[in-house]
């Protein structure tokens, strides 16, 4: 059996200090059994993002390294960017990889979350669970949980409704709050068109997303990015609607509209999966699985070994 | 830096002992560092064909084992079976893996396919170099070698253009010959049409193929298998020719014949490389790497530490 293996995405306040980001990310990679995938630094939201993968244990472990690092590092009350933000860890979010990456569930990533929560709580953050870990659904969406930011979230002490799951109910200015979740894998996929028309990025986004009737999981946006129109969109269900199903919806919907996609982008990890039902429609190739991909039989070969 | 990996597809004369298989297959599973990716036993050929992927000294070591086990367990006179052969282990083709997968060169692997003939040789076993390691021309193909199977090898005896590279001139009714040999990575990737008619596949093989002025690195056959007309291709240049570059061309010549592919399959395995390529070229996704797949994120994770 695969062991349970969790995508954790960390966002923290810290995007400019190059050194301070290092030793944020070195006090995760210093913990055995983690591994970093990814780390993106934006200077203008001053936030990095951290893609971490592990099992439950180690990814406990690194979390609460991460935490005590980021409270040394970045003083909230001295940083200045963008983006909305309640803490110097802000945002902790874990993602279960379920099959056949592995066999962990939404709700083990709930346990998770819940479990490094308490611990992050005990060294004295304020910890608010949000997502499939929330504790009552008024604050399952992260937006109203960092609703105003840490201001709005100082400004709501004493509020009943908004006390913290773990942790003190004093925020301090220095290292602020911390949002810790679970949520289901998704995919960010989107579509540039060759308009630069919003509003027919829109009407797509409108006909193939579930909301208004289209596709299974599937989440979308109109939106004007870099002068293009683009259907940006949430993939929730890859077995429902994996990544041809999305783009071949976008494209009719485009066709109607007198518009073509120009090219796609992913944001962030899909699982190799994914990559392999896009050739297996594509290439009509029905058989295509892992076992045919010569790096998917080494690496299980390699992770058998050191397993063994 | 990767290692150097090389692919060696081992064929021997046993498909349908599965004890013996099991216990020469074994022998290989032995080798510290040698991954068996694929076991496939033939009855009707009386045959059976490893997959192994590994470093040099490795395969070294699992040739040499493989061929202790094959002359201790297969009596080649006692042999039957559809397919031509030459010995009990019959044929030895090392594949370097290039990049990404490793830098494994060609010319690397007709040093290791030499360094393992020399040593099978050694053991007694007559060893004929083919392909890229063949040391005349008229030995590169490996139909040549093993024209007449071991009876044909038999009469070539004392023909100065048919000595044998290393090991002994005579050939042991028990054991015969080894055909070592070194080629590049190759794709077998088949089109089935909508058709019976194999002519229909011959004309489409024949207009897609490089020999007769079509697609770089293509290699092709219109056959009829399970009473479908089949384009049988081989793609031994991946960058000049991916797969969709292949399947499209098959596709076009199709349509002008009236015809369509209803289904295409891969025999063996491929790169990551192409399956990437494939999702890159339908989805219109040209940034679409390796860093964007889970597992291939965790396999060079899980190979750093294991190799640190």
């Amino acid at each position: 059996m695969s062991p349970k293996l969790f995508e954790v995405v960390p966002n923290f306040s810290e995007g400019r200090d190059a050194e301070k980001v290092s030793r944020i990310a070195d006090s995760v990679r210093a913990v055995p059994g983690v591994r970093v995938l990814d780390l993106h630094s934006d200077p203008d939201h001053n936030r990095s993002v951290l893609t971490l993968v592990g099992e439950k244990e180690p990814l406990v472990e690194a979390s609460v390294a991460l935490a005590r690092a980021c409270v040394r590092e970045i003083d909230l009350a001295a940083q200045r960017g963008v983006h909305p933000r309640i803490g110097s860890l802000d945002v902790l979010p874990f993602v279960p990889l379920g099959p056949p990456l592995s066999d962990a569930t939404l709700q083990e990533a709930v346990r998770l979350a819940k479990m490094v929560g308490k611990t992050i709580g005990a060294l004295g953050l304020p910890v608010y669970l949000y997502g499939a870990a929330a504790s009552a659904p008024h604050r399952e969406n992260l937006a109203e949980v960092r609703r105003g930011g840490y201001k709005g979230l100082v400004a709501r002490v004493g509020d009943p409704l908004w006390e913290p799951d773990y942790g003190p109910e004093e925020i301090s200015q220095g290292s602020g709050a911390v949002a810790v979740g679970a949520r289901p894998f998704l995919v960010a996929f989107n579509a540039y068109l060759d308009t630069k028309d919003v509003e027919v990025a829109r009407a797509i986004a409108c006909e193939v997303r579930e909301r208004d009737g289209g596709r299974p999981g599937l989440k979308a946006l109109g939106l004007e990015v870099g002068g293009r129109a683009q259907v940006s969109m949430n993939l929730t269900d890859l077995e429902r609607t994996p990544l041809p199903a999305a783009l071949e919806a976008v494209r009719r919907s485009a066709e109607k509209r007198g518009v073509r996609v120009e090219s796609t982008e992913l944001v962030g990890m899909v699982p190799l999966s994914a990559v392999l039902e896009a050739a297996r429609h594509y290439l009509a190739l029905p058989e295509l699985g892992p076992e045919h991909v010569l790096e998917a039989a080494l690496w299980e070969g390699w992770r058998d070994s050191s397993r063994a």
